[in-house]
């Protein structure tokens, strides 16, 4: 299976750069503070950051008190600004696809191996093959630890078109043009380069996968636009249609 | 608290009687096929069904072994027709709103009460206090028994207007027009009679508020139209665009 590396191409990369970079966007009001609101105390554990892109999370998770952070990537280009601005003798960094994972036992030593958390920042809908990289996400936690990621909402991953929204005359978002939620499908959209892939799956068969592969659901969010958000970015009003995110706290069976 | 009870208007009640009894509809189709295959071995179980209307699961308990089955509704109307059509030594018929459920305590016999099975055929979407009909399911369930509930899906409760569909010249349904997901809130609509009320909450709120009153998810449903459905019931290809329903297995935590 050949893995989509979007983020090693050069438009794109300088458009997804630009995105983050900007102080407003909607991983800095809704996705990050959501994602780090299920996180539990970091002290003395063993983290892995799947898709963890330049790094910054990492560090978080050290200044929070971990004793380890894996942090593994795809993209190369990402991996070496995270080496240059997120170092920290505490991190490793690995250039590797999530399809891969099952070789992580022969890549990091005994010390680094079997994880207390094991965090992702939407990356699970670049990800085909679901089931199996929760089999190898669960074969390399301990007993009891916490699975937590972000994802793209399914309401948002199953779009394919462009015709996402129907606005007034004003250009103002009047709803959502909800089509085939329910065809489980890879959907191409447009974003900064054409035909990006992702891979839509329903709410339920996010949650039934987990389960099947060894998980039980703690907690969920859909974040959504609250008053504060509002009388701030009232732009982001759109997002009481639709949210954008969905995260979700997972735990190992014991 | 005043309930709901549409089904002992006049109107509503004819009308819902007369889709009931069409062999081909949403309910036959998707919703009770979803929820019946949730079901465990029933042989012995004893089981309270919410919201039981005609009594006709109460029956089908009865048939797959059930030893008990409690059969709860609002409406006195429906409990009539199904204490003439569905009786049995084995089912107690109850007339009662499920928000007044702790009281069963006061109500049935030593004998009837601890369930190893709740079950609840598309009533929770008019209950406005979720947690607090949770809470009192849980009470009186035997630990490790399981709750079994569909509902309308979250994709359909949102809707307030008239205007679900965007339709072509023809009147083929292009595409849902989703509005307010995100706001959860008490929604009116048309069925049969004006201003039915239902509770618009999010998937997360009913997955997280299970949760929280001490139930553990172990598989979730949204039903669509698959090839054989397809084929033989081509209009239901719009449920390819959202499903109907919701349809939830959990299990009070040991």
């Amino acid at each position: 299976m050949a893995q989509q590396n979007i983020f090693d191409n050069e438009t794109f990369f300088e458009g997804y750069k630009k995105i983050r970079e900007r102080e407003v966007n909607a991983n800095n009001i809704y996705e990050i503070p959501a994602l780090f609101s299920l996180l539990p105390d970091m002290k003395g554990k063993k983290i892995l950051d799947l898709g963890c892109g330049f790094g910054e999370h990492c560090m978080e998770y050290i200044k929070m008190g971990a004793d380890r952070v894996v942090g593994l990537d795809i993209s190369e280009k990402m991996l070496e600004i995270a080496k240059k601005e997120n170092s920290d003798p505490k991190i490793t960094y690995l250039h590797m696809p999530m399809e891969d994972l099952g070789q992580l036992k022969d890549t990091l030593s005994e010390d680094d191996l079997m994880f207390d958390v094991v965090i992702s920042s939407l990356a699970f809908h670049y990800i085909e093959d679901f089931s199996g990289v929760l089999r190898n996400i669960n074969s390399l936690m301990n007993k009891g630890g916490l699975f937590i990621f972000s994802q793209e909402h399914p309401l948002n991953t199953c779009f394919t078109g462009k015709n996402r929204w129907t606005v007034d005359e004003n250009g103002k978002k009047l709803h959502v043009n909800l089509m085939n939620y329910c065809v489980e499908k890879e959907t191409e959209c447009e974003w900064f380069v054409d035909n990006v892939k992702r891979y839509h799956r329903m709410f339920s068969t996010i949650i039934n996968t987990l389960i099947e592969e060894g998980f039980s659901i703690e907690k969920l969010i859909e974040p959504y636009p609250d008053e504060e958000i509002l009388a701030k970015y009232p732009d982001y009003s759109d997002n009481l249609h639709k949210p954008d995110f969905l995260i979700v706290r997972s735990r190992k069976n014991v």
